[in-house]
């Protein structure tokens, strides 16, 4: 079955590579509508993965996360509208010239091909994939959470009705309708057709991608984010930056987990610390010696254990650590952190410039809250998922990370000397 | 072992990362000086890979390719030199502007960090690759072919007394100084300290390394390249190219291995074909098609068998086989290609545009020699491989292809809202 899927998603990215960015956006367009006015066959298949869910005690944030409703999906629907206004990066032509053979050659903009997804349960995530692929003329294979197989597989049938209906393949945009896990992984097996592989979850999928996958993979996602609050940093806008990073929407990947304070700051700065993050309601983790100057403070505090310098709390629990200076820092990031987000804190130039030159992570900021690192923040106007890896796209991944470029040579019958 | 080499290298990643163009150049001309002076260690140890080659009955031909001798030293410190020229990509600012957030961000180029490098038997790479991975300041664990060990050691050991010469770390290029085959295995795994693994040889090894590695790979090297004579291509200078194409350099990734032929013009260009062919040495693999044609003729001919399609010969021979339009010969390119280089003669622009945006290869070519295909004839300066992949790099890669970029925010405790 994957197998006949794999053929009809590279089928129809032969023909997705050859239309003008109108035909995609008319496309997109009716399956905005479509989603629209077909919703009722998507929530009812979305009725019955909740009851499941229900049934299997999933907790009620989870429940809400799976849900659907009219409002939802045509908040989904005006997403994918938006993508239509994204310019097109397809076509672009990256740089040539002329060489000294005769040969005029430019590097061109193409889609990438086939692009494989495998995301959480998310219901929106198909339709975001979906439209992304489509924009940039790329075929896609979905597979979500198995919490909203039936979700996904409508939702997909409305977008294959929408296609069709604009003269396109179904094959451009397929889900893989079952729940079976074992077919994720003859899924990481298909290099033949598959171009490249998305995993947006947890580290167990991102693992097991890197390891059974013969596709290449774009790792990411998972963000262990420090905020160094430097000796000369000023205490009070530096809080209200961690207060944003830490609080804004602690879920995401890019909060911030570990706080890295100077020794020299620390007397000063650890109380108000504690004043801020009561408030808030922040669990402090404390390293020994941020511990005694936390413990008379408002705040919560337990003592950190090690292993949670490599956690991904996603949750209002932050490490607090004190570190020696600069040197001390970057070599905790570099020990614990998943290249995603880092900042300093600092008024200090040359310690800012250290900091960013030395930092090896995806996103380095100074004196702004991790939480920038993000499709939409950065201008991108999508984003398929963010990398933390270094090959193809690094950070926010978006229309651009989903094509790749050919070489033309264009000759007057010529000829290599 | 291997483990110690990663924590060297990517120890010494982050000091190369921090050198500007000046010192990188210093070592390098430190490196090929290095070469020279102390050619007699290298020369020694060629030696006995060559006797040890001879005993075990290597060919001439691959006996003459491992073999060093000072003039061939001095070329190789000469290309050293040559990448001393070239611009250093990294520090680039690729794109950046202002965010409505106040959060001034920049893409700058940065090295990969660790570049695992697994490369057949030529002595000439350990020096290559040593250098340009030198220069974009990434460290580099190179693993050369097992009939040079002692010579890629011998030179590996010269590179790191020119670093440390320089006061850089030896851990900058080091060499897997053993001919074991399961230093391979082991070295694929290595995803904690490789960044990017790059594998130049057959079709075996890029396997393995696919379905193997927990390192994103870049594949290549691999061409079965075409070309298809259209119906209103002109004959003379059509048959100037596919020679060039096939006998240039027969041994290359970038020869020509298949020729589709327009059924229109066969009757007129087989008989051509064959006259220069024969001139050429070069013996036709036809179809039963064009088989009746070129028998007639002064060319060698056999008739072809269906796997040589998939064929990449690297020698003196050729498949032919008749087409009966351009939507046929796009057909046998996307079944049988490698997504490396293939080429349209032809007159007809129509047939021109579509040839360059349906055939999904790293090059494609109008009226031009798939020759091309070549980092130094792209301009690019050096090349460390050829990639037929689409993530990262594609076609011919440069010194660009072995940076990636990280995003700077520049705020002003700037937070998100």
């Amino acid at each position: 079955m994957l197998e006949d899927m794999g053929k009809a998603a590279k089928a129809a990215s032969y023909r997705l590579a050859q239309l003008s960015a109108r035909e995609k956006n008319a496309a997109l367009e009716m399956i905005a509508d479509n989603l629209e006015a077909q919703s009722a066959t998507i929530l009812a298949a979305n009725e019955q993965d909740l009851a499941e869910a229900r049934n299997n005690g999933l907790s009620e944030a989870m429940l809400d996360r799976l849900q659907l409703n009219p409002a939802r999906l045509s908040g989904i629907a005006n997403d994918v509208r938006q993508v239509c206004r994204l310019a097109d990066p397809v076509g672009q032509v990256i740089d040539g010239g002329m060489l000294d053979s005769g040969l005029r050659i430019e590097r061109r903009r193409v889609p990438l091909g086939v692009v494989g997804v495998i995301y959480e349960a998310r219901p929106n995530v198909t339709v975001d994939v979906a439209s992304l692929c489509l924009k940039t003329g790329n075929a896609v294979i979905l597979r979500g959470g198995k919490e909203t197989w039936r979700t996904n597989a409508a939702t997909v049938r409305v977008i294959q009705s929408a296609l069709e209906a604009c003269g396109l393949p179904a094959g451009a945009v397929q889900a893989i309708e079952s729940p079976d896990r074992a077919l994720v992984n003859e899924m990481l097996r298909m290099d033949q057709y598959i171009d490249m592989l998305i995993p947006r979850g947890g580290a167990g999928l991102h693992k097991l991608c890197r390891e059974q996958s013969t596709i290449p993979v774009i790792t990411g996602g998972i963000g262990v984010c420090h905020i160094f609050v430097d000796e000369s940093a000023d205490i009070t806008p530096a809080l209200n930056v961690i207060v944003n990073a830490k609080t804004q929407r602690p879920s995401t990947c890019n909060t911030v987990e570990t706080l890295l304070v100077h020794t020299a700051i620390a007397a000063r700065f650890l109380p108000e610390l504690s004043n801020v993050m009561a408030q808030r309601g922040v669990t402090l983790h404390a390293d020994a010696a941020a511990l005694a100057a936390l413990s008379s403070g408002p705040a919560a505090v337990v003592p950190v254990k090690a292993e949670e310098y490599d956690n991904e709390f996603l949750s209002l629990d932050l490490n607090v650590k004190l570190v020696s200076g600069l040197d001390d820092a970057i070599d905790h990031i570099r020990a614990h952190g998943t290249q995603h987000s880092d900042a300093i804190l600092t008024r200090t130039l040359r310690n800012a410039d250290r900091f960013v030159n030395e930092v090896d992570s995806s996103a380095v900021y100074v004196n702004a809250s991790t939480r920038f690192t993000d499709g939409g923040q950065f201008g991108l106007g999508a984003e398929v998922a963010v990398s933390t890896q270094k090959l193809h796209a690094r950070g926010p991944m978006g229309l651009e990370a989903l094509t790749t470029y050919k070489w033309i040579g264009y000759g007057d019958d010529t000829i290599r000397a």
